[in-house]
């Protein structure tokens, strides 16, 4: 091999564009092959995406697309101005998918590429051609206004939703061109933005933004995509119009501050979160410096305060927003999966600006647990919140925001989200610079990328996160039969939460390996066939909080490795949750139980059933004075069982709970 | 006095029908002439009531009412179909206002008659005129539905509020004409009664009911107040119409099951109470055993599981909904002031109904706490949600749900009804029945009761609840100077809080007095001038919740007497309160503080400050290994001081917790 050939450029999420100012690049070439999230691919690819269409088309999206377009009659069916945005999300999913390296024929029942491909290009091909159909003459597209729905174009800024669809509608199309190289959607996507950047700006029409963001990333993308430079412009428009009170003012739209000189994450999570990564896509392009500036403060600031152990963010049912510091609920945690999607978007574009480790922290734990979580382990049905408690003796009242897994939302949001993500995951794992090459996740597969002009290669292979052994093997080194090996470094992500792990390098470990802010860095003149095997070690671990989460104050949490545990009522001695307490003097082992949801390692515990204390007045009233006999009871003892977090809801209803008291009741 | 002479019917609410099967009946007569409840009754008859005519010129309510009048031009004001409530809400207490006992002329600065009843009365027959001008020809009224802003009368029963609407203008009515006698405003609500009768039950226009409850407690009082059985009839009907899925099937609007066969109260929690006290007034009238154990039940079961320790009622901002049992938040308890009102008014119905004393602890606990925190002390700022915490560095996004007092709402649904509860306090105190005279509530003042036909006069004198004596002079005796004295019980409630109290008779302590289900009764022939004092213990008390109540684990909260307390950042050394734990094995002392915030009984208590347990990684994230090194920093020393919680938010924002961690993060 050459160092002058040619390297293909990224083909997934987050293409650096022309003025790149950003410490790593994605890599060139990506492929999941194996191991846990082979497996949850394959389900995305044979169960979630494929069942798409029909349910947009019983959700009314489509006929609401065919509405518009002339293609029916009958009255519009979508309940939400934002309903076209889900068809766009399912596209870019789809269009991924369409893009997939790896073997053209199926490997096996787990290989994503058993996917009938041909009926998903068909489907995809059947619905850009609606999309561009449903297109008015001017760019334009949207079904709500078309429709007559809404009050006009644009006339309802804060609630409308008319940007936010088109800046889905701009992802799917760079996903569709970026992956296929398909140029049908990206025409639709360009005419749309063209008509947005000829609408929006000083002394045009309209001088605001979307109160939901998302066109701001998309343009970015779409700049990189196209090259023109007017969509980064107009992107940057939108970031620094918020905050100015233009939508009223409201936390809620990310109009109460520019970002610029916010302090916390704030209002609706999702928007914060879209609007950060648009942020941090613009540092990236433009180089500028208050604005990376703020995009670490706000990221710094959201993981120390507003970040659920799973990852998982937002406070709130109410506005679906962030809570103050430290507010972090149980059962009534939102951590919307969108939010989850949000927060890995945000976070990978911050691990690229900066080359900081810590990001994929937060991306493997929000992937290995506040994302999964919201599909279940079959692929067909979801949760739009990710609670970490439901009691014993729930009662669910159904909706969007049910505790209960559901087929298809009413505002099907998440969905696809999690379509999208899972459908390009592959790309998040691996980048380059000219130093050499990262690994931020752990995932069977081969990963290329381009370090300074030249193409590297590894492979991986583990059963991570069961197993804590990786080993990642040298493809491609730079090296050329012909000339001598150049040394580039090969850096490997310690998580946060390991306190243990060995490294090997050609068969030699490693005697005191050098961390530095996360990164393991092994530096030698790489040849291909050199293996480097990284053990993490597995401890089961009790993590409790900051005291300042009065949430779950006097509990522990369960991990292992990045996987969050919970218990759910189906796997105790029968009986509830919410009168256990967990014996922190006796021993939690690891078992692994292939034959359990799709085989898992789960946590074995021992806990106790604890009555509530007698008083007098007991059972009238919920409360008793602190100094009666309280605590002295141990309880029964009982064998208790974890599973990972996000297994849970995929058998019989019941309570569950992350956060498990450690003591009984005393004082 | 002669037994023979007639006795007055009771003049408050509540009053019982021909067909009462009630266990005790309201007092005759009744006053509040000093301490605590005079002055807080004072600032709202010379402030909040007084202000209530501007309030709803200012947010359109009168405007609108002027609108369908024809008496006005313009475009309609009000935001929400059930404004017009919020005029009902504020004549029933102007109209209980006008009808208080009590010296004529004021008795000093404290005196609520030192209200200008001349321009009170002015306001009131000013918008009586307008309301009756504003009622259509065949009785309809609605400002909402007559403007053309919804889709036409009963069209949407669900959100529609129209019988909601009309049951405040019936209770309204009810209160003005039995209060003050006028019939102006009873003429408009039996118009409107007579249009609902005709128009809803089976085989009639509308066979459903009103998703947000009201009319129906209001109808069985119109039958009280007029005898016309009709109104009875449909108020049952409308009770036993909820459950059948006739609106959906919601618990939202207690539609999800009959109440009858209900198990706990869940929904919206205004509207689950005020059904609620619908039911026990029927059951009162008609003696519908069923109906009486359902509202037994699900009183039990609120208050043993759903209740807040301030007597707060509904635990989810999503909804104004209860959640699941024990499942009882502090910064996001809502806990709506309307809940409060609309918990006194079920409890006191279930008193009259059954006769039990513990419904007078609910009451109690309700109105010195959660209700009245609600309204600010100078009775011109409101809370519409009444939170148990409120974090260092909280950032309130504002609107109706503040955490922050509000001069008037969006949705004012809270101002009016505390208005109203508060005007009409005297007649929760004292109740007859054939036996005597029993005191709820201890409140200097007059009461008579009704015992069998026999008028008996209490007279009381506290300073409760800063002090615990309570002084109970007999001042009609049944006695006649020709005749001897019958012998009748005095029954005090003795408060589920109470460990320690004394009783003393004409001088005589009591060795051992008998307590019954939450009454100490004295039987004796009493004459004039005999003087009971009771003594109620008020030790500072350290609270526990049951261990299920998750969000209070660890914590507990300071009470004295009926008062929950809570720490107010304000009031402590500097620094917040995030940081803070109690130290029990330090003493807590009261302290009287007639300087503070009109007078009240502090309490002091020593704490501590201790720091997050420093851990690996801490500050980036707010969980660490349980094992790690913690707890073991036993913390500055602070001296703390607890207000009583009804007064919290008086001075500048801050922080407050109810709920105190007793011990640092340890495990």
């Amino acid at each position: 091999m050459s160092r002058t050939r040619r390297i293909p450029v990224p083909r997934g999420p987050v293409r650096p564009g022309s003025e790149a100012h950003s410490a790593l690049t994605p890599a060139t070439g990506a492929a999941i092959l194996g191991g846990f999230w082979h497996a949850r691919r394959a389900v995305n690819a044979t169960v979630s995406v494929p069942q798409g269409p029909g349910l947009l088309e019983s959700a009314g999206n489509l006929h609401d697309l065919r509405l518009v377009a002339g293609a029916a009659e009958g009255a519009f069916e979508g309940d939400y101005p934002f309903m076209d945005s889900d068809v766009y999300k399912w596209l870019e999913a789809a269009a991924w998918q369409l893009g997939q390296e790896g073997p053209a024929a199926p490997a096996g029942p787990g290989d994503t590429r058993a996917a009938d491909c041909a009926a998903l290009q068909k489907d995809v091909d059947r619905i850009v051609a609606l999309v561009a159909a449903a297109q008015q003459a001017d760019g334009y597209l949207n079904t709500w206004v078309q429709a007559g729905k809404g009050g006009g174009r644009y006339a309802d800024l804060r609630w409308g939703h008319e940007l936010y669809c088109a800046g889905h509608l701009i992802q799917a199309a760079v996903a569709h061109h970026r992956s296929t190289g398909g140029t049908e959607l990206l025409d639709v996507a360009v005419r749309f933005a063209d008509h947005i950047d000829a609408t929006f700006g000083p002394g045009k029409p309209v001088d605001g933004f979307d109160g939901h963001p998302e066109v701001e990333t998309a343009l970015v993308e779409l700049y990189r995509e196209t090259g023109e430079r007017r969509y980064l412009d107009l992107a940057g428009y939108f970031v620094d119009r918020h905050g100015h009170g233009v939508l009223g003012g409201e936390a809620y739209c990310q109009d109460r501050v520019p970002l610029r000189a916010q302090e916390n994450v704030e209002g609706h999570a999702v928007r914060q979160l879209y609007l950060l990564a648009a942020a941090a896509d613009l540092a990236a392009e433009t180089g500028d410096a208050e604005l990376r500036a703020a995009c670490e403060r706000l990221w710094s600031a959201m993981v120390a305060t507003k970040t659920h152990i799973t990852g998982g963010l937002g406070a709130h049912h109410h506005h679906e927003e962030f809570g103050d510091p430290y507010e972090l609920p149980t059962e009534r945690a939102y951590c919307e999966t969108c939010a989850a999607v949000a927060s890995v978007h945000y976070s990978w574009r911050m691990a690229l600006l900066t080359g900081d480790a810590r990001y994929g922290d937060l991306i493997e734990r929000t992937l290995f647990n506040g994302l999964l979580a919201g599909v279940s382990l079959d692929g067909d049905r979801w949760l739009y919140v990710n609670p970490l408690q439901v009691r014993d003796g729930h009662t669910d009242t159904g909706g969007d925001q049910s505790a209960r897994r559901t087929r298809w939302f009413r505002c099907a949001c998440c969905p696809p989200n999690v379509m999208r993500l899972l459908a390009s995951l592959e790309h998040y794992v691996a980048s380059g610079s000219a130093a050499g090459l990262q690994l931020h996740q752990y995932a069977t597969g081969r990963y290329t990328v381009d370090a300074g002009g030249t193409a590297l290669s590894v492979s991986v292979n583990t059963s991570y996160p069961h197993d804590g052994a990786v080993t990642v093997t040298v493809e491609d080194a730079d090296g050329d039969a012909n000339a001598a090996a150049r040394p580039w470094t090969l850096s490997l992500r310690i998580p946060q939460w390991c306190r243990h792990y060995s490294v090997t390098v050609a068969g030699q470990r490693l005697a005191d390996p050098v961390v530095e802010e996360g990164w393991l860095r092994v530096e030698r003149a790489w040849a291909p066939g050199d293996e480097v095997v990284l053990d993490l070690r597995l401890d089961v671990r009790c993590t409790a909080a900051d005291p300042r989460a009065d949430a779950v104050r006097g509990c522990v949490a369960i991990e292992r490795g990045p996987l969050v545990y919970c218990l759910e009522q189906i796997d105790q001695d029968g009986g509830g949750l919410d009168d256990l307490v967990l014996d922190l003097s006796r021993p939690l082992t690891a078992a692994e139980r292939p034959d359990l949801l799709g085989g898992v390692v789960t946590v074995r515990a021992t806990g106790r059933r604890v009555a509530a204390p007698a008083a007098a007045g007991a059972g009238w009233w919920p409360y008793r004075e602190a100094d009666s006999a309280a605590g002295t009871d141990p309880g029964e003892t009982v064998a208790l069982t974890a599973i990972p977090y996000h297994a849970w809801a995929n058998r019989r209803d019941g309570s569950m709970r992350v956060w498990i008291p450690t003591a009984p009741p005393a004082g």
